[in-house]
């Protein structure tokens, strides 16, 4: 077995609830490395951070390369709490970053804060730093970002800065509801039907003071007149993802939109939005946070 | 220690998906002695049933009285299915009852079937008996009944029959977000904070399509504004009632309404309801199981 010695100019690190992601980085943005484990925010206390880190990354760590963090290993349960700041700002400031407690001489670690907003009140830790790398990929936008996820959020963005932004919890709800509701009965496997998901999106979109009764609707449908579990998944999915829709149009309606997440997901995002006549940019998730990440990294700063 | 012999007419039985509840019912609608367990459908296999009834029941079976029960017992995954009649019809038909198989000689048990309605699709077990029971102590009734809960029930009662219903999932939702959803951890304790539930409900009512994102804001403002977990936890029951009142406006609008259920959680229904303009009567669920249970039971035929 040989061994490539890996000598980064710095680590980027995602690091969220439920996973954690590094990255070797090369001077001029390449990847040199990667690696990943499933030690996220949630499952780990204080002191736990820095062993779960050193297990993935230490063999990069001969040169000390800096650690660039986001997400929410900075939150108040986190490693070490980067306060939130305030919109309407910058996605990112290199100035605003928290440095992590360390006993490892050979590691130095900076956490990027996560953004607030006062009124209505709104949170976010690690879309600040994919907005951020959007922005790098694409200089001079302006118009909305939509991140959908676990906690969705509909970012408003002008002039480099986030003006606004709103967070739905449609991917939690769509875990609970299919995984641990009475719904999770008529909902095995992962096929899909993408009429059923259309017509859902439309449904909740025109009628969203109906969605609890759609929803057992699926269940009741399921028992008297055998929906598919494909439907019903395709189903919930679309009242979730048009109950969202419906509370996020004035980011949308009439506005440039551009998608950044994962690549299903964002697909049926862009479906649902074509079916209102907006037609979505879409944007890697993974893509967006390294930029992000490299806004921050000082070696970029000096290859300027 | 004494022990009173117990001879009733028949057994009452209310069997839902956590909980068994039995009355040993005498002969003029008296209750003699009751038991309850929690031995609920959710977590017995198909000859489960007849141990677990027997556990609770047996030393009232010296005379052999019938049982009649109601509930999730009489689901496909129950312990004998008894078929969805379909609405419009009365809630309960004695005619119309499944029988469930036995070993013991002592042991008849009568299963009331729930309801159905095609479109949209829609089933109740148990509220169909709690239906014909606040009918019987409320003859003549035209209007609607509510029936808050985990699947909260709405119906339409005319001419002694159930014209329609809809069922929606806002117990189930209370439970899911404020006992696994990231909004728990703002949630702890169990007191009550009028306001913030008025507020909710009325927000609700006229902004349905914002739950998702006012849902997430619970959260977001215990983090950065300290709202309190009462205030969470009223706010987060306001928007779930309210919306369910968004989406059974045609059901209470300028309707006479009666709230059958559990006295606080009825209570909370009909604070949101009088905000609405709406005051409406209340029963207990518990009074309207035993009243349609004995509608069914022979004795009570033949005392009539």
């Amino acid at each position: 077995m040989t061994e490539t010695r890996v000598t980064p100019a710095w680590i980027a690190v995602d690091w969220g609830t439920s996973n954690l992601r590094a990255w070797a980085m090369g001077g001029r943005g390449e990847i040199l490395a990667e690696a990943s484990s499933d030690e996220g925010m949630g499952k780990l206390t204080r002191d736990g951070f820095e062993p779960a880190l050193l297990q993935l990354i230490s063999p990069w760590l001969g040169t000390q390369p800096p650690v660039i963090a986001c997400g929410m290993v900075g939150s108040r349960q986190g490693w070490c709490e980067a306060p939130y700041r305030a919109v309407p700002c910058t996605p990112l400031d290199p100035a605003a970053q928290a440095t992590a407690p360390t006993t490892d001489p050979r590691l130095t670690v900076h956490i990027a804060p996560g953004l607030k907003q006062t009124n209505p009140p709104d949170v976010m830790r690690g879309e600040e730093t994919q907005i951020a790398g959007a922005l790098a990929l694409m200089p001079g936008y302006d118009g909305v970002f939509c991140l959908p996820g676990t906690h969705s959020k509909w970012a408003h963005i002008s002039a480099g800065e986030v003006v606004s932004f709103h967070t739905f919890m449609t991917g939690e709800l769509f875990a609970l509801l299919s995984g641990q509701s009475v719904l999770r009965h008529g909902m095995q496997g992962d096929g899909w039907d993408d009429a059923a998901f259309d017509a859902a999106v439309s449904d909740a979109i025109s009628h969203p003071n109906r969605l609890s009764t759609r929803l057992f609707s699926l269940r009741a449908e399921g028992l008297i007149a055998g929906l598919s579990p494909d439907a019903a998944r395709s189903r919930l999915s679309g009242l979730l993802i048009g109950l969202e829709l419906a509370g996020s149009r004035p980011y949308w309606l009439g506005q440039r939109v551009t998608l950044i997440g994962a690549e299903k997901l964002s697909a049926a995002y862009a479906r649902a939005l074509a079916a209102q006549g907006i037609d979505a940019q879409r944007l890697s998730a993974t893509d967006c946070t390294l930029a992000g990440l490299t806004s921050l990294a000082p070696q970029t700063e000096a290859a300027r």
